[in-house]
């Protein structure tokens, strides 16, 4: 007996009529003798509705009864899938967060999943029904509802699919699975088959949003093997594994690129011990996230010219926390956010030599200028000026052998 | 210490101005040091929306999941009234049926509500929190969400004033409280002070839903005291008491009319024993509700013509039933269905002699046929042709001094 936990994202439950066709991928799961558990999503732009009714009312809605709010869009759509199996004939039932229970640690908004019920579940997937169960959702030990934080429906999906022991999570979403690069961009993009964890996270860090990277983050940790696939089409998906189950026959897995970054340079920083910290900590302070840090030294061999890349609506707040920074001296800070970051990413990277070199000797036959490097074990990304985006993606698509 | 229990009606609710609105009232009342517990419909047109989008679903949607659906909109409206009180500097908590909880038996969207914990609301009452719990619905003993099916968020309020000995239940509607008939027709209408349950029962059974019937039977069965107002006014409404709280100085208290009558006359019957029982079994087995029933004896005294009123919606089911029915002979069937019920109401009307006589009179000065006439203690009802009934409210509403 297989045991699968499926999770439908708000496309793909997103009319009564998907709903209609994702009972039919219930149903064929069961005719194959499988053991369903489906999680689900708010219907698409309900959440943005309720999101929308709480501004309404204030910009700092109560945050115990925005949860409140939320939860409500979720348990529309498990009624709704639950209906229409039953409607199909396949024994069905709803289990909303408090009914199993979910239980989860953590504040509102932003909650845990911790433990999670698992007898009277498996009891009614022994006696042949599917268990359909709201992502994104717990209650806390008080007997509140919770949303959970990062990962929403899909780490609901993967604690589920870690506590209950399944054979496998497959996360049923609106694209066919990880690409090569962003198909819309790239004709050429090809469908990833299989992909270790990490490489799927720095992708996904990167812009490919098809799963949410805290939940890929606890399949890493508990080795779930995960199954990113259409909920449209019938086309195999992407697997997700850990690294030592791929053979790579390639350095490369895929080429990401993402558009929000802003590169800042400080220019004729004095330069003397502990300079960096003292730049840093006050970003740090105010959650802005700092990406790649470069340090030239000047000239004079006395200051120093310091270039590092921001979220780019973070630009203003950077600059004015620099300015304000009473602990640094420098000439002057330049800023340019028409810059996009290219990332190669590859679990096989590390071992073949010579990727770093042929990366830049690309980029440069093609006249695009490298304005920062960061590097990490099967990721190399590099700041470039924004209207070389799809050139350099090109480049590095056809070379690395992707096309 | 005054516990009121506030009931705000989907109107009420209908948008998030008017949440805030409401937030405002119970706001005025912890101004005041009453302690409140507001119970909540879902924001009018929500419940509709849910109901369409099971029946795109299926016309047989399962019934389980039928009020798991329904139960989301009273949710979204307790937690974004709740938020709206906090946003106000008012504490103030949404309690979902199953955290407190309020538990039921019966099926599902026709449960009633049997028990409700105390010690847990009490609690925060007395922490001076506003409690906000949705209506119309509760928990059954599985732990399944349950609709409540007669009387839905009024019955709820009143079950919860039973419970938690609240001083008084108010019921905050679209209108200003119970009038002596309805003010869109007859503009002289007057609201009603005070009047009693049998009074609004029999008035809310004839057409003026300002309150749902089972939650006054509840009200008069635990001698709860019901006040009807407008949210959207400071007038005050129409108290609801037990008869022997109210001074009548009129007979009358109020003229009542329906347009979804129609009378169906059998000439010609065989007039033997059991005749009455064998027309009227079969069309009881079937749902079909017999109203007024006047049987006349015929001429030649060996037949009878018997006449009979019940929904106009159930016409075509009625004359079906008697057309099958081998158990009764008959010459032929009519039917009129351009018929009004027009009803005199009141608690004064059995210590006064004469009422039924004056009504009588009145409609035949103005020529208005009666064609079938139905009594009860407090109440006088007569079937008249449909275009006459603006006629008939008009000079009852006179005569008995209502305008």
């Amino acid at each position: 007996m297989v045991k699968k936990v499926l999770k439908f994202g708000g496309t793909s439950v997103g009319t009564t009529e998907r709903i209609q066709h994702v009972a039919n991928i219930i149903k064929k799961e069961r005719s194959l003798g499988n053991q369903v558990i489906a999680v689900v999503s708010a219907m698409a732009g309900k959440t943005n509705e309720l999101v929308k009714l709480s501004n309404e009312i204030s910009d700092e809605f109560d945050k115990r009864e925005f949860d409140v709010l939320l939860s409500s869009g979720e348990q529309v759509t498990c009624a709704l899938l639950s209906g229409a199996l039953n409607n199909l004939k396949v024994k069905a039932r709803s289990w909303l967060s408090w009914q199993i229970p979910i239980l989860t640690d953590g504040g509102h908004s932003n909650a845990r999943i911790i433990n999670i019920h698992v007898e009277k579940i498996n009891k009614y997937l022994n006696e042949d029904e599917v268990v359909i169960i709201p992502g994104f959702q717990g209650i806390s030990k008080n007997g509140d509802i919770t949303t959970i934080g990062r990962g929403g429906s899909d780490a609901t999906a993967v604690a589920i699919a870690k506590i209950f022991n399944a054979d496998s999570c497959e996360i049923y979403t609106d694209v066919d699975g990880v690409y090569s690069t962003d198909p819309n961009k790239i004709p050429v993009a090809k469908k990833i088959n299989k992909i270790s964890y990490d490489e799927m996270l720095e992708l996904s860090s990167l812009g490919a949003k098809v799963m949410q990277s805290s939940a890929v983050q606890t399949a890493l940790m508990y080795d779930i093997p995960l199954e990113v696939k259409s909920t449209f089409s019938n086309r195999k998906g992407t697997k997700i594994f850990s690294q030592e189950n791929i053979d790579y026959t390639k350095s490369v897995t895929g080429v990401a690129y993402s558009k929000d970054d802003a590169k800042i340079t400080i220019i004729g920083v004095n330069d003397k011990p502990g300079v960096a910290a003292n730049i840093f900590e006050p970003l740090s302070k105010s959650q802005i996230n700092v990406d790649m840090v470069i340090q030239n030294i000047s000239s004079d061999q006395k200051t120093t010219d310091i270039t590092f890349t921001v979220k780019r609506n973070d630009i203003l707040k950077t600059k004015e926390i620099l300015k304000n920074n009473r602990q640094i001296a420098y000439k002057k800070i330049i800023h340019n956010d028409k810059v996009a970051k290219i990332s190669i990413v590859g679990a096989g990277m590390v071992s073949t030599p010579g990727v770093t070199y042929k990366m830049f000797r690309a980029l440069s036959d093609e006249n695009i200028n490298i304005l920062a490097i960061s590097t990490s074990e099967i990721k190399l990304s590099v700041i470039i000026e924004e209207d070389m985006t799809l050139k350099a993606i090109k480049k590095l698509h056809t070379i690395f052998d992707l096309d």
